[in-house]
């Protein structure tokens, strides 16, 4: 249960700078503006709780003078669409709206915040990032992995660096926590920003995180290709492994976007294989072809008999459930003695990497800006989240904190239970 | 300001049928879930107003037997993208999962629905509807205009229709209330479920309409070559005309999607038109090429010179602002002794007529599907609303009394101004 | 070398039947235009070749009467864009154009032409037919392999079918052959029209076949995620296998499309596994990235080393490039101690399911209505060729004796070669 | 009738350098390899001309020393997509595979070989060319016009230009046959190399232009746009204005790409204004709707009776085919008291404007090299031609003496009677 307290944003000071945004178009925007936490009334009850999150946005006063001003930017872990779109709007925010001369690019992830990795930040300018957000990946390069905050903080001095903007997952999210709380700590008047960066959705009170919709007008492509492959050859069967290692946010959607699908295999449903295979079985019989949309990290529960099954040497390793579904069909249709042609596809990087649709550079665009307008202001320790609609500070410590899943209750999942028909498989309490 | 009894749907009746639903993932909706009204926390205020929808979503109980049912859909106004999205939802929902037996595609809108138009209902299958959702348009034909609340009740009588589903904008909701009260004035046990259809996003508590989102992927796209023809000649400019009639949400979104923008005009900020010439004569000047974009609703106030100066007998006619500004500009630059290229572009029916893109085609199903819950549950009068990312049930009498415009402190247009760098220019108090 | 007699067109006899086409543009269009089989003048000659093909094209006299025909289409083999297509035009040209009244549509490829299998044909429409093109795969099914000749000629008998419309690749035609060749035998007028259908353009007369441009534009956009994969992690390597089992124009057409390709690995080149290895080696060492398209029959020459190596049990299968590559590149690296990122992407399906691009539905329109021209007038063993840019009656027994590769001296390989500047490995002369 | 004499090749003289061109890449082109110039055997001959063009590509010996030598590439005209591709192509050929080491960007098309204009070259380098081919236009800008040719050959001169890269249409190759020929007057040393650029697909001996498919495919999306607008409303028409002011190559191969279009108005066919309306009337009374695609060159016949009736000052105008037909259509029906839904779409910009798909890709590719080749061999005065499927020479003198229109014996003209059934109306003898 969330309580106030739990969304109170860290400053590093008072705002002695004017901003120099234009006076109107931020009128209005200041930190009395709060977003309710919760938009659903608790069932029974008569008065909505007022927890409520700091509205994101631009400051009529700043703790940093832009003219002194320095920035960096990273980006960290897996490519999603967007990305450029980020570096971009962050760097012409600082450099046109606020006049902040030097913003820097940090290469390759946290490596690049490793003086010991020799990857020295390149200097931003407008005609470098101009065409980037027509490109997808990153123009910076990305890496997995933390560095030390201790190194990272020295880097920052010696740099020079104000404001570093992290833009990255779960993992990046919860080093920008660490940087920040070292800065702090030294009581360094140094802001982290962070930018939420998750193709699978699955950061908590982001919404929608950016590339998620791009990712689903792609996923949904691939599931009509798997479909046509489906109905083109007798008893067919598609089977499609999308992204989504702890929430089915993308399978889900796609497959409800793309209206293909019989069955939408998710992590947050622990199918039961059997049932799962006698479903397909008694669906290819009835109607000659059938379309499977699975997330990686659908299934896991199966992976000790799997384990077993696959490997002598005795590792266990993450089952990829991908080839290991593909077995299991074969195998069952096999000994029924039924001929079926099994097409299986595996798009990952095709989605991952390709550049941002119009709803997500909107996205984009919003949240790196945001993201300026807090770094500015002197918040630290601080993400950009959205929320009703609406974009809002979010303590990193607190975001990291909390997993985002797909609820069974949402009209996510009902839209997947209503468009495949698929059996209601019941979720072990356990769980 | 919005009180609870405004939100009160009305019901036809209790519900004394079971639904067909329960087996699938429906547990936890009911008409106790509600949505916060309002999901900012007013200025200054501690606690939150509990003014609440109704969430939108399948119940348990329905008044309606499915099995002795009859519904009907019918599409109204202009193309939008999901139209034939929404009609194969709904016609799948009622047949695959509620089991109702006989569903009627309406013709040529609201004109179907009047015996004297001569234009039968088709009867809907699965074959029918099957592949329409590849397709932009409606497979049931549209019009405009109204037809008499009492004709209409007689068709619905009649036909053994007993609920029918409106989709459609302002003013198809305004022709769906009538009917509405025209039945419960009758005491028909028929119930009339709106489905909001607007491509301008302008519908009373809609966040996101349907179409919206795939128009700013297009839109986005003709921004794009625009800007492409502006830098490709001395002196270009791009001019193109988006729809928007009340309110320029496509304007703003596809401008900030695109980044290309250098102004955007639109129907809320009454801009003065030698503040916009002198502006863009200085971009001209500054830096060889300039982009305008510009909603279809913009610049009205400035009809009364328009209309002055183009129109000598003396008729006050809706202004065409796209050829209006062209004119304008070309005699500016005229005037001015300074050679430009300007290149117009009026995209519209190119956007409006086609397919609907992924996160269109999820709002499209779940509006669908959710319209049919209402429906069966027998709710009328009621309008599919999305509000926090949510479903609600809208009175349809309340969502037409209210306008819904980009607010002028909203992240959209903060967005604009942020990215385009034009002139605040301020608003008449007048307005 | 080719002389006249190899291209004579088998004619099932006189045409006694007036064309209803004539009042359609069909003037100029006859037996007696001819296109040259050779457009090169052979170097050093000075007198052309006038060994030429049959033009293809509407005749103004039939052998068949149009009101008392019946004809029959089916696909065979894998998919590929366009077929819907070639199905929708060869139907719409009977039955529109010529007035045939009963065109029937094979089921699951040669298998609906064996009474055993079970799969009665189906009856074309223009409402089944209407809205096909808009989509990738085909309405009736596809399936490998042959039939038996004389089966199939008492099929068409019994179904009292005219004219037969085979499409599909090299397998396909040889079963068309034969069929031909047993109705000649059997003194049936009936006719065998091949309309040549592989996604590799690997079928001899024809310069471009339906399918492969659309193939292009896909796989260059794969090759486009995979480069962006490359460039955003440190030392990042994309593989890219792509469709040629026997000739590599896919794999060179999308990387020079594509621009970003660094080796393409055809199979017409035997390239040295070490000699790619250490350019790739230099490659990675000189620019931090590298992009590798190979076509799926490449390196086939490498499959004893490779057997041995895989496959302790002896059994020597045909070897799967791509991770075979993969392995290698990972291998070589590892021992280098020089970290890669190696990302392998594999987008088969997703290529030949989706439908065809604008180029290709012209190719397919032109040769589904060439193929029932020549059908019409009588001619039969025949396939519509494309040569020149003029499509042409191709003798499907000539088709069957050539195979089509990528010659090394034509404007294609030099552009890969230019483009890529990949190193120009001596071709084994005992190839 | 072309006789050999008409198809010699200028040469400034003597090879004396070797190419630095890999060998083996090579082998195989000179100047030897000859391409027919008529493909189709006359009706009635046995022997085939052997008129030929001399085959494009590298030539092992070169008349230009690499190390020496500077080159500059204009674009001129109207935009079409692949102008960035082509402007790449000839950079990285000169740059990379040549070692040329200054190549010249010519900006704003003839203007900036004029010093008056201010305009001084831009000098290309790898960096600034790399991401081009993603976008539509030019990077180098454009513009219309020629400039006199002694003030051309003196900026040669002063700028050190060996050798000048003309992208552009017909007026543009008469520019640049007017500098080849005042270059040899003087006797420099300096070879043009004309790259043909026509998106109405309208320059001789190039049977397919770069862009050209490019425009068919987002042609053919605007064609099926305007086909849902028709269909969605009752007596729907839709009416789109596409390029061809010469010839129609774009309206009938968009036309039939998409399979909607009913009526095809193109240059070549002067049609009767009274029988395409009756026809249109025939049509909407029996389907309920029609689509119409009108080149804008089509219809100029019909100028004398609408200059009388648009323009009562006595001026005779360009027809603007488009509104003109919109309203001699609305006039028909309103006589004939038939209310129908006219939508008129005029998408010019939109389509010239794209980035190429990728078979263009590949031919810009092709045409930008082999002009390179071209050029480095001391040729001059001479086009890339594209014929047979093979890059070719072509004396622009000769390019520019012939215009290509669409033989209404085509395959193409075929396919639209075919496609349309719109009525074979006669052409006039006179024309």
């Amino acid at each position: 249960m969330l309580v106030q307290d739990d969304l109170v944003i860290t400053h590093l000071g008072p705002c002695a700078f004017e901003s120099p945004l234009k006076r109107r178009a931020i009128q209005g925007f200041c930190d009395d503006r709060r977003i309710l936490a919760e938009t659903r009334l608790a069932p029974g009850a008569i008065t909505a709780s007022s927890v409520a999150f700091e509205e994101a946005g631009p400051r009529a006063r700043l703790f940093f003078d832009p003219a002194q001003t320095t920035a960096a930017i990273v980006t960290c872990g897996g490519l999603s669409p967007g990305l450029n779109n980020v570096i971009r709007s962050v760097f012409l925010e600082l450099h046109h709206n606020y006049g902040v001369p030097r913003v820097l690019g940090i290469r390759n992830g946290y490596q690049g915040l490793n003086p010991a990795e020799g990857l020295p930040p390149i200097e931003l300018t407008p005609d470098r990032v101009e065409p980037i957000h027509n490109f997808g990946g990153t123009m910076l390069g990305s890496s997995r992995g933390p560095q030390d905050p201790g190194i990272i903080a020295q880097f920052l001095i010696d740099q020079k660096i104000d404001i570093l903007f992290c833009v990255g997952g779960d993992g990046t999210q919860r080093g920008a926590h660490l940087i920040a709380q070292e800065l702090l700590r030294r009581r360094l008047p140094k802001a982290v920003v962070g930018i939420p960066k998750t193709i699978d959705n699955d950061i908590a009170f982001v919404a929608t995180s950016f590339g998620y919709n791009t990712a689903l007008e792609k996923a949904a492509e691939v599931i009509e290709a798997a479909h046509v492959e489906a109905i083109g050859a007798p008893n067919g069967i598609g089977l499609v492994k999308l992204m989504g290692r702890h929430a089915g946010f993308i399978a889900a959607g796609a497959a409800v976007a793309s209206q293909d699908a019989n069955f939408v295999l998710v992590p947050e449903v622990p199918f039961p294989l059997d049932g799962f295979l006698q479903a397909l079985d008694a669906r290819i019989r009835r109607r000659g072809h059938a379309l499977i949309v699975v997330a990686e990290g659908a299934g896991q529960h199966l992976i000790d008999q799997a384990a077993t099954a696959c490997d002598a040497s005795g590792n266990v390793k993450m089952l990829d459930i991908g080839p290991f579904l593909a077995d299991r069909i074969k195998a069952h249709f096999q000994q029924a003695k039924l001929p079926v042609n099994l097409k299986y596809l595996d798009p990952s990087y095709l989605i991952r990497s390709i550049r941002a649709n119009a709803s997500d550079c909107l996205l984009c665009d919003w949240m790196g800006r945001y993201a300026v307008h807090a770094g500015m202001a002197g918040k630290t320790d601080v993400m950009i989240g959205y929320w009703s609609h609406e974009m809002v500070h979010v303590p990193i410590g607190l975001a990291i904190r909390h997993e985002r899943h797909m609820e069974l209750d949402s009209d996510l999942w009902l839209a997947v239970m209503l468009t495949t028909g698929q059996p209601n498989w019941p979720i072990p309490p356990a769980r």
